[in-house]
């Protein structure tokens, strides 16, 4: 069981916290925590190996901590992703494999496509496949929106969705959508970054996993990851590398957020690995 | 002040520590702690910033903890250091630089050389220097802790000494010897790092830096680190590039034992960062 | 056009060379070429992009360069490969699914394994399957090797296949076999490499993929990477973070190796990138 | 001897230079070249054995290349250097340490700071130190330049040199000044990157070494590099850890500067390392 706390700090928090849960032994398996002194933030994160009823548990706790405190048990650490694509495969199949060996972290609901480009290996890994063109802004949304609505999903995911996201989806799934963004973040936001990226001459490029928000690009970042570049690279060269280090980051935050290992504020995250 | 605790773990331990903190009105500015499950042990270190008498604060902490707990307190967390070194002037120099500038977590007492060319660049920063000659094995260790002796010393660092140590010397600093080696261990241990890396024709090489023990390149290891490697590299050019992971490394790992973030068992360490 | 060429080194070898494709109006696209002094060896690598006589020009840098030359001429730069796995799924599928792309730079003609884990994903990419239970030591072996004899081959990829390859077969496909190792060799051969850098307590894990030779695991290095690790992670979390790094130490020596720029001298390589 | 060829690419480059340098029996030593096939431009940079007549050879190669060629011939790879500085210490003390122990590639002949802070570190390396003002904005540039004048000069050195520099300086030492910018460019150009990066919750920061042009902190980069970041760092830590980077980083651009390994053109460089 995963017991997830964000609140204003205190003295004497970790041992209300870690007292409560002895004195009802409760086994603490792994514990981290992390206190932004500027913000007076206190975030924990903990696994305990008795689940015991979580509902007593989140009272007995909200009794104990700050009153803006938020408090999530999660008994059953599986969720449930939608995923958005657009042409590009590689997050994708890395999604699919790693969802189909059960190694995702969640459970892959859907896939929702603005191209049918990637509806064949969906089907290979029994994915329920949807093509939503999106020539016309506003109703490929709507019809999106609809087929979410007829799954389970605690997260949508959007690998390599290359389609600008209104701001009332974004606010639907507020803190929900995980986006790998093609670049180091903030450097070449916007289109084309790897053809920024060769024009300025950079020595490295990198990928950035962000939640969406409503400003393009400039969400809280969950995940980065860079690769040396040089003056052989080709702009060609650098999408090819630059898919790799996508997929990588992109995984490697799926199984933060999944894992519920992210906490957000301020437009930033604390990520307890 | 720094709280370092090591124990055999137990349901609680955090919440009597942190307990105890908060009823003596302690602040806590910083907490790392790991449990070692396999081997039921438990590591802590703390920052509190109420400079109380620590003595009583020990007895306290001693009280509450398993019998077989070592607690370190640390009202001054600058430590005192002696440097051996041979003829490689890149360690030490960085090591007198931090030094110099207060940057370094401990005070420089003294260098001792089994050569004099480092004697130069120790003047040049006011540290006095000491040249043993090694060529009889014997002597020149006696006389190296005569000169110990001398100074005050928390920690002893071998930067880039290429004389083994005895075993006699090695125990009388027990975990106090910070040694660097020019590879990643444990590929390539003992003489000729680089020949053997680059006659095996690895893709990366690396630094290490490890507390001494009896045997040889066997000890705790602190930090690592790797540079990329290839084909384009002579011997010389990976000794080069290793002069800058080594003296990277070194300075990394000298600064979390300098800082007690550093516990040891088991051959190998917690680092808390 | 690929044209990979090794020999003795010569003074004004890359004139000769160049001059003559020059006179052949050939237009070189991209040109690498490395020199071991030590060893007075030659390496090139050279795109063209005039699909010309390949055979005439084999002869005519043949009658240019040292009688000890090797020149390879590469007109389809496909190659086939037959790959043999045992139970773990990273590795296959990331090849299955850039095979099933086409960015593999080889067409999987075949999966060999010694259980039938992975053949469910096999069929999902319409690869062939075959399980060759390996309870009896020399059989098997056979077994696999007409299965292979049946199919275009030019490497053979051992992706976490975890059984002892002959020195017969070994010979058989002398510098063809390309197997990943869980470890940063040449640190934990063998058996167990995670245990073992747990045990060890190192500070980074990683991965090599290498060709295979008699000896186990000490053939020629092609491609190695490291993540940092420490105390938190159990040796069930190096797995994990191994399998993404063995993951993508694979992917990067087989581009490079189906790419035709991999050379092999005294055990170890040349990766002109 | 090292030389360096910029120019158009033409078919046969690489045979003309190389058959010219066979002719007259120079042994080449190391060679590498680029082509950046987009601008049709050719890079090439060689160490060759035999310390001949070098404005003869320029001559010959003029004739064997294009008109636009640049043809940098250099007998004696030792550069000087001037060294501007602010404060902090991190970066000329790595700067004074090689130059000492002659690792550098260029000779230090002076170091001018606009506080007199480090003219003690500079004093013990018997490196003359200038210290001028920077209170009014106009004469201090000046002054400063009376006392380049007074030196042999190749490079300007900005060492964590927290002034602005005019268009005027840039342009007389035009490619001629290496600065190290605190971010990994081009994100957080400008004051305060740490505090940038802080603030926008990065999971990595870095540096960038780049040549100085009127724009700020657009010039050409030579290196960059980064280190992972999360959120337990504070701006502070930020501030510590990326002065370990930074020096790593200008370390690095010198050396390729020192060593002719650095082409500019189009505001971005090739790195023939």
């Amino acid at each position: 069981m995963i017991i997830a706390i964000q609140c204003t700090d205190q003295v004497g928090l970790v041992a209300k916290i870690s007292g409560l849960l002895a004195a009802e032994n409760y086994n603490i398996v792994a514990m981290q925590e992390h206190v932004d002194k500027t913000e007076n933030l206190f975030f924990m994160r903990l696994e305990v190996n008795k689940d015991a009823n979580a509902d007593g548990l989140e009272q007995q706790l909200a009794d104990l901590l700050p009153p803006d405190a938020s408090i999530k048990i999660n008994p059953n650490p599986e969720k449930n992703a939608i995923v958005l694509v657009t042409k590009e495969y590689h997050c994708l199949a890395d999604i699919l494999v790693r969802n189909h060996f059960k190694t995702l972290g969640a459970n892959v609901q859907c896939v929702i496509g603005n191209h049918d480009t990637l509806g064949d290996i969906c089907k290979r890994f029994d994915i329920p496949f949807y093509h939503v063109p999106y020539d016309v802004p506003a109703e490929p949304e709507k019809k999106v929106l609809e087929i979410i609505a007829g799954y389970e999903h605690d997260y949508i995911v959007l690998a390599k969705f290359m389609r600008v996201i209104s701001p009332e989806f974004v606010n639907r799934f507020h803190n929900k959508i995980v986006n790998i963004h093609h670049s180091f973040l903030p450097a070449f936001a916007g289109a084309n970054p790897y053809r920024q990226a060769y024009e300025r001459g950079v020595k490295l490029i990198g990928a950035t996993a962000h939640f969406v928000t409503d400003e393009l690009d400039e969400g809280p970042i969950i995940a980065q990851q860079i690769i040396p570049a040089n003056h052989s690279l080709t702009t060609a060269d650098m999408i090819r590398a630059g898919k790799e280090i996508e997929t990588a980051v992109l995984a490697k935050a799926l199984r933060m957020v999944f894992d519920d290992r992210v906490f957000i504020y301020k437009n930033k995250t604390v990520v307890l690995e």
